[in-house]
């Protein structure tokens, strides 16, 4: 998620305008006309704290689960269920097409929210959901607001625009939604969901709103997601902490020894240096290489924003959009060992610590990345230092968009509608994180669709969340384009 | 301090064998007939649990100092004092020579013991003296037996033995004696003390008894001691902590940064690389590398021991012996940064820290530490990252005996007699740990000797600290040989 440089001089800044700006159409008419409920929607949902990570939420996350099944219900899903887990419970419903052979997609998103903390960095209380007048239209303030209530949201007002667009009792495609509850915890026990609940999810097409756009006024689709892969070294030197004067110069040091292994984890050109690392790797092609460099991106403002860093940097011979969405990495999230309290003490400790995190892209695997750390740990490491690497079962998979799929052309033409574009010139993003999108391609076998509202200032996970409220808008009008344009379709 | 490899195969188990191995004097029998009172003024002394770290045990620091006093006193100082500061007291004594012109000594140790942590691990009470025969003799375990109780509390029989054995009613030298009460807790009013007591404290020779020697059959003096710099770096990336999905792989990571640096702080050779890190280094003259040569030292049973490591490593060129004493060191004593927490936290951190120690010796001081690392820094930075490197003032100078000097010639020949030995034949050692002893040099201006009975093997700092008795027999012996060695020469 990127913000931009060049802001375009008409921002859509209330429904008239946007109304006024594009070109009319039956699901834009609706979605103006029915902007009240979804503000309602949001207004009501925003207010249940449902923080998956801290288990005294839990009633709330159990409160937001039930709020959403009511409001599928009350937009008139003939099947809603909550499913319960040993954890948060998923929200569950599924509209049938009457139409004969119709596809069936399933949207993916999350009820759960971030925790709040800091609290008193927030210009409002992030569980009283708050308008603020801002520079490109009416931002709605609150924990949630986009990551992924606000998402999910604009999935209500959307399938009623569009029965309401096409004069159907049923929609174009049967449409099912599943929402959990644990995406902001790690998503525990959404693999083994999708694998008990499997006959329920059978679908054509997976579509995931849970990311976003470039900027406000460039319409634009995820394509791919990074997977991950974690890992923890730990370095054992002398048996007991020694006193370094006493044995200071003349024992290995795992502390000496952890900085030289991951100083050494890149090498000169910023490659990742464990063996194998790249096999994977599809390099980028022409035209993957010429639709990233077509993404609006300042360099400098995202610099001074939210990268809040001096320089970019990294991997030789890629921009930093590449290096972001298209390149692996590993990353040194945490390193500890010795006296770490006030003042000094003289030791040499006797273990160093590192977590590692691997992102990985194309067809990369999380289960190869502990071998190649193992082997490369074994190779690097100093003389009289024992290592131990533990990388956890699990991680997860990179997934992409098939770009020449028909289902990404209804995409592309749902967006470029509701966005008053082109499908040509809807740009192609690439999402750095991970998430369980992975888990749904694997379990589910249907390609990736992603439609999200969000923008790359929203400021999830921080303070001051915000959606900017036309932003779901367009993403409702765009899910009612998104039914149509895929019923018209044959898939796969 | 080091363990030997080959103890010789008559051990010193008994006084009784003591004496009769030995050449007998005066000094020497005063000191076998009156072992009971050197016993017996330990196992009152070692009962008070003088632990300077911890705050609750300031009564018993302060009780410390009282019963040493009182023993003073018993002994026959016609001077003792306690000297307040604002942390734990000191306890300073005077026993004026009446010869004209007698040189002043003053003998430097201190009263308060380490903490007793893991308190499981002790096979007795620390506080409760307990005698354990063991393969060198019989051992007085208890925290303090030998740093610095026992050390200190052979000066008071050595004492009278030198008094009874020369029939003096004054010593042949001036005795000062200064003990300290917060050693253990980094001697933090120490060089105020030395400051404010200056004109008590006038003195020709001083004498360290805080150390020991290199076996118990291998009579030995420490000659130097290394000097001790402290810094912490801070290192800063991003503002704020960010998602190493979203930012990974295209800012800088300061741990990545602090790995790089720090791999950086010894080159191929094992040498520091801050910059004009060895100019006051004096290089060892051949005769310095000869006796450091002849200390008898096994290299795997110091690994299998208290190295408690793998492998002997450090400066090219330089034996473990002289890695240890006689070179200059940077140790890593810890680093942390990041998330460090169970499980993972996909973070790029704004922040990394290390706290670093550099041992220094002969020239070196430790005000020069802070400009040279500042620069190394500076230099080895990488892009994008800003580095705070934090010195704080004071650290230790590195010190150590003329060996040419008369003073020298008087302790030789003192440790020589006490343990049977020719003065050529006693070995020099070097000790890489820090000390007040240089504060005491600077303040004193006072060329130093080392006497001290302690033993590689005495687990000092650790459970189980013991002494090894015939160790203190032999100091007490060394000391009353000392005062009159001193009397006999004409000092600076």
């Amino acid at each position: 998620m990127r913000p931009l440089a060049s802001l375009r001089s008409a921002p859509v800044t209330s429904s008239a305008e946007h109304s006024e700006a594009g070109h009319s159409t039956a699901e834009r008419d609706f979605v103006l006309a029915h902007l009240d409920d979804l503000h309602a929607d949001l207004d009501a949902w925003l207010r249940i704290p449902s923080i998956s990570a801290d288990p005294a939420h839990a009633p709330d996350v159990a409160d937001s689960a039930a709020w959403l099944a009511e409001a599928l219900r009350r937009v008139g899903f003939p099947t809603v269920e909550i499913w319960p887990t040993p954890g948060a419970p998923a929200v569950f419903a599924e509209w049938p097409s009457a139409d004969a052979g119709a596809p069936v997609a399933l949207v993916y998103g999350h009820h759960d929210v971030q925790p709040v903390d800091p609290l008193e960095l927030w210009e409002h209380p992030p569980f009283e959901p708050t308008v603020v007048e801002g520079p490109d239209g009416p931002e709605l303030h609150a924990r949630g607001a986009i990551d992924d209530k606000g998402n999910v949201a604009f999935h209500l007002l959307g399938m009623r625009a569009h029965l309401a667009a096409t004069g159907r009792d049923t929609p174009a495609v049967t449409v099912k939604l599943l929402i959990e509850g644990e995406e902001e915890s790690g998503s525990p026990h959404f693999a083994a969901l999708l694998r008990e609940r499997a006959d329920r999810l059978t679908c054509d097409v997976v579509v995931v709103s849970d990311t976003g756009m470039a900027a406000h006024d460039v319409p634009s689709a995820v394509v791919a997601m990074r997977g991950l892969a974690d890992a923890e070294i730990t370095l054992r030197g002398p048996a007991v902490d020694l006193h370094s004067g006493s044995f200071g110069g003349a024992v290995p040091n795992p502390l000496h020894a952890m900085a030289q292994l991951l100083a050494a984890l890149h090498d000169e050109q910023g490659r990742v240096t464990l063996p194998g690392f790249y096999d994977k790797v599809r390099p980028l092609s022409d035209r993957e290489r010429e639709l990233m460099a077509r993404v609006p991106f300042d360099e400098q403002e995202w610099l001074d924003g939210p990268a809040a860093s001096r320089v970019a940097t990294g991997e030789e011979g890629f921009s930093t959009l590449e290096r972001l969405g298209a390149r692996p990495t590993a990353e040194v999230n945490g390193m500890w060992g010795g006296y770490t309290g006030p003042g000094h003490k003289t030791i040499i400790p006797a273990e160093a610590h590192a977590k590692l995190t691997f992102r990985l892209v194309s067809e990369q695997r999380p289960e190869d990345v502990g071998p190649q750390l193992r082997a490369w740990v074994e190779a690097n490491l100093p003389a009289g230092i024992e290592a131990e690497v533990h990388t956890p079962p699990g991680g997860v998979s990179p997934c992409s968009s098939d770009l020449d799929s028909p289902a990404m052309g209804a995409l592309l033409a749902a967006i470029a509608q509701a966005w008053d574009s082109e499908p040509s010139e809807v740009l192609y993003l690439r999402e750095g994180g991970s998430g369980p999108e992975a888990d749904l391609v694997e379990a589910l076998d249907a390609p990736l669709l992603f439609l999200g509202a969000g923008l790359p200032t929203d400021r999830i996970h921080s303070p001051n969340e915000r959606v900017l409220l036309p932003m779901l808008h367009r993403g409702a009008e765009a899910a009612a384009h998104l039914w149509r344009e895929l019923g018209q379709m044959r898939l796969g």
